[in-house]
């Protein structure tokens, strides 16, 4: 089967590594830097140099696959997984677009294409296992997600390394967040609601409301459902602190006679320190925790992950916890385990156990391992 | 007698306002801004709108009067008052130049010109009390100045307001501190050695080092010696983040192709959030603990001071504790107390008691009250 991926950055070589260990797969990686197209010469996949922001080339391409990942930058992903789809291949996706996937349902359902979207950690694994227990359950009372990325080394003052673009962690600091609270959707401010949760061996790390339930809020039944962010404790104060003064605005001032946009010239002075950097070991932390009723029982699913960077593989958790979700995703559609025609968010995915069995045990193979706690609270 | 006070500014004006009450002085005040003037005009001073960054109109302008209070800018402090010293004028000087000003020693003398200088509440008010007390000793082991000029209301993240030039703030917090420890002059990092203190009323307060000991170093016989500065709690951590990651930096960054120095930024953006408004109170905290040894016995004196905005005549306590000690000093000059020749720090006048008992009198008939504690430690 022949497989293409789109996007060599951190996220799409070690993907695309992955793929190519499965004998029955040949995979092409298509970027348009030459440079990161190198940094695969060694591994047992082809290459492609292109530009890939033309839909015209995007589609062109995806017709000389059987399957697509699209790792693209989110800022390109629409417009990539509506080429794909008009291609008429299947897909899985984790460009983690900000536009509404849903406005190519028709168009993929029209094709007989399947696409995956949104399919990493959080989101991803973290919709994956929320629809899983709210498929086991009668009735969802409550979905609470906690995911954070970060380094072993607690570096003061930020005890904190971007897994991802840096500019996409400070709209995790600034957009406000929506969750479901009694049944209504409520919009917080980013980085409301602080809260110390213990992740043994790891410590305590804090919670802050973001604003990340993406396809959840519309797909699942749910009165009540939040997605929080988690790093170490204090970071929060000093994010606020940064914006509150005005450091994120992306509202230009005049300094000597120029206008800056403070975001800007903060992400010069602020993103190298956040810089991780060549065999920094970064951690991947995520709880999700589902209760709701079965069989008049007060039940609660709780998934908890920590994963660590690979030293073997020189990986970082970020890219093996996201892009071995979408792997496995990958190996579903080849293998035929999933068949949904339309935009699939992966929380559909969790609502067929053998899908999620087979999602686990891919991950648990690499050593991204889920632990699941099933608990009864009492009757209801 | 005829007094001209050089600078109509926070201080300058107060200054100005309380000479003016004493029924043998005529009260000039000099200002290039002729708004600052105009704040003026229901108060029996006379005004000249000059601009005084030219030495030779201040050496014009001095020559005019029988005594010069010098309130301009730091930057322009050092050659006003050596024009002021050509002009064989006595004088009071609260510019806190950042030059020597022993250099203006001998033309001082020359001329018989009695120049006191650093005449604010620290450097200042702290010089006279250490003075007072070491001359009280036999012998002093050390001296330990706490200072700061805090708001009342404390706003969240900062709570703090500037009391003076936020640039002049900003220099506290990144100029390495120089103090003196076991007979060495030692260096240490500026918001280094955070110490937590009880104000009461005013609550606990956080202490770091900074470079304020000025002429002291050089004056005081005294094997230790350190000036900390006064925050709220916490403050100290969020500067120190600012500083250390790059926002009080001068080296110029590029930004969109413009050179900008990131200092320039954060001011622009940080200022405004420091800038203290119309009616807000503000507080100043001051503790100068001197410990020696007197005929044989520890001894530790400790001087108090909490001073607060006052309503009445709507005056920033930072204009009261600063502007009443220059102004006291004046009389101390117009009435002959103090006469010795050439650049006086304060703490010279701390050696004569009669002149430390004039000051601490005129300041406390103003509100401003230094409490005194002299403890007996024990057999030495």
């Amino acid at each position: 089967m022949n497989i293409i991926v789109l996007g060599a950055g951190l996220v799409g070589a070690p993907m695309a590594v992955d793929l190519a260990g499965d004998a029955s797969f040949n995979v092409t990686v298509a970027d348009v830097d030459p440079k990161k197209l190198e940094d695969l010469e060694h591994h047992p996949v082809s290459v492609v140099q292109q530009d890939l922001s033309g839909t015209d080339n995007v589609r062109a391409l995806a017709k000389k696959y059987d399957l697509v990942l699209n790792a693209l930058p989110g800022f390109m992903g629409f417009k990539t997984l509506e080429a794909v789809i008009k291609a008429g291949k299947d897909v899985v996706d984790i460009a983690f677009f900000p536009e509404d996937p849903f406005l190519l349902d028709e168009p993929a359902k029209n094709k007989k294409v399947t696409a995956i979207i949104d399919c990493g950690v959080a989101p991803g694994m973290s919709n994956i296992l929320t629809g899983h227990a709210c498929r086991m359950l009668d009735k969802t009372e409550s979905v609470l997600i906690y995911v954070g990325g970060l380094p072993e080394y607690r570096e003061w003052p930020y005890e904190y390394k971007a897994v991802f673009s840096p500019l996409d962690v400070i709209e995790e600091y600034t957009r406000p967040a929506r969750y479901v609270e009694n049944g209504k959707l409520v919009t917080r401010p980013a980085l409301s609601d602080p809260e110390l949760l213990d992740f043994p061996p790891l410590g305590t790390l804090e919670a802050f409301n973001s604003d990340g339930l993406r396809s959840l809020a519309n797909t699942i039944d749910s009165p009540n459902m939040k997605e929080k962010t988690l790093r170490y404790p204090g970071h929060i104060e000093k994010m606020a602190m940064l914006r509150d003064t005005g450091f994120f605005s992306r509202e230009p001032i005049e300094i000597g006679g120029n206008k800056i946009r403070p975001l800007d010239f903060t992400a010069k002075v602020l993103f190298p320190k956040w810089q991780m950097k060549k065999g920094d070991v970064d951690i991947t932390v995520m709880k999700v925790v589902v209760e709701g009723v079965k069989d008049g029982k007060k039940i609660r699913y709780v998934y908890d992950l920590i994963d660590r960077y690979d030293p073997a593989t020189k990986t970082h958790s970020m890219a093996r916890t996201t892009g071995y979700t979408a792997t496995a995703a990958i190996h579903l559609l080849a293998e035929g385990l999933y068949q949904c025609h339309g935009i699939c968010p992966p929380e559909f995915i969790g609502g067929q156990p053998e899908c999620v069995n087979f999602m686990l045990e891919y991950l648990k193979d690499r050593g991204v391992v889920y632990d699941e706690t099933v608990e009864t609270l009492g009757d209801r």
